[in-house]
């Protein structure tokens, strides 16, 4: 591991993956179990190029770089892509994992078209009501569309993909319909579709779902919904797989 | 209840619903859950209007006529439409309940647009490739779409809903995609979703789709997943809800 330098206001937090850190702030969103879940998610094949839009703090090249042959991930913010090439490097990983600060509504000028075997995206969640975008608080930024729309995530991932690429992205079950009708418009069909539901008797909060460039509609694989908490509020034994079951018992 | 007339290969089987029962034939296709739990799905407001788009044995009609002021009950094939008038006459009910033998691929000559509250569809499930329709046996015709498309139920029940109105169909979980995209298409919005799943670790084989007319995109509300049987293979106390306890026990 490299020599860290931690600025203010951010610490070091355990990925309880192969011994991975990552640094993030104490002031500003932290990665969640949407970021876990999407990692583990997708087929990665043989020899897979890599791309993460929106990489925040790149917390999901840190949870599967070793399934890639390469990770590219974009994020637009400069402070948040500096520290994520930081946590990068502070793991060792610069040669896999390239970090680069840019915007992916203007995806043709950053890479080469049909590039990628992977996409990979947890994009903001909330359409942001016109006039409401300043009371966003400061935390909630990264779940509100405030600089991207789905569709604007959706088509720049059609963009990088190879023809039968797979993009894989976690989203709120409430928009669904707009996710699978975006899809469509993109030459992109769902293959593998994941609800989350928080514990029995709940309703989903959180979907996976896995799209194929140039694939067929009406093909989904679904998935058996995922609970996360048994009766007692225990991780259920699905859920401590995508995990890792050492941190979680 | 009226004098029954079975002719060969029919009988007469009990509906476990308000001491209902309904003509099938003994060699073609019964219902099954599906039919049962979208007779249930639906939220059905005060006096309302409904159509039952492809009605068959008429067996949805039969299993929610109490919730509504009118059902009436489309079915193509003539044979089919008398067998479910007879059990509707059997019932009782042909003061609620009206057959008509009918295309809904023809609905403008059928029924005035805009003119009902909720339409109700368990449509064929599986699209028919080219050349082998020939192929699908007698029983499993209702399950192939020979006649009518997903495409043509979905414009059919938003030609003959009111603004608002709501249409509800029960489908396999493959075709989601289409599903919503259709609807898109058509001026709906799902607004309330539900996976059925046949028991714990297994994938869903049925989805429950609520749409409305005039609907936002984007605001689906899933209900819990439902799980058909438990682990020791007895049928869930959520599945008893749309059952009827009587008959499961």
């Amino acid at each position: 591991m490299s020599k860290i330098v931690l600025h203010e206001n951010e610490r070091l937090d355990d990925l309880n993956h192969l011994g991975r850190q990552i640094i993030q702030r104490t002031d500003a969103f932290c990665f969640g179990m949407d970021a876990v879940l999407l990692a583990h998610f997708p087929k990665y094949g043989a020899r897979c190029r890599v791309l993460d839009l929106g990489t925040g703090t790149g917390v999901i090249p840190l949870l599967m770089a070793e399934e890639a042959d390469t990770v590219d991930a974009l994020e637009l913010d400069a402070e948040m892509a500096e520290r994520a090439a930081r946590s990068v490097e502070y793991n060792g990983l610069e040669e896999k994992i390239r970090v680069k600060q840019g915007d992916y509504r203007e995806i043709k000028e950053l890479y080469p078209a049909e590039s990628f075997d992977v996409v990979l995206a947890n994009p903001p969640y909330f359409p942001v009501k016109s006039g409401l975008a300043a009371a966003v608080p400061e935390k909630a930024k990264a779940r509100h569309e405030l600089t991207a729309t789905l569709s604007d995530v959706i088509r720049a991932a059609r963009y990088v993909l190879k023809y039968h690429g797979r993009f894989a992205m976690v989203h709120i079950p409430e928009r669904l319909d707009e996710i699978f009708v975006a899809l469509s418009a993109n030459q992109m069909a769902p293959k593998r579709v994941q609800l989350i539901e928080p514990r029995e008797g709940k309703p989903a909060n959180l979907v996976l779902v896995e799209a194929m460039v140039g694939g067929q509609a009406g093909s989904i694989r679904w998935l058996p919904t995922l609970r996360v908490y048994d009766k007692e509020g225990k991780y259920t034994a699905e859920a401590l797989k995508y995990y890792g079951k050492e941190s979680m018992e």
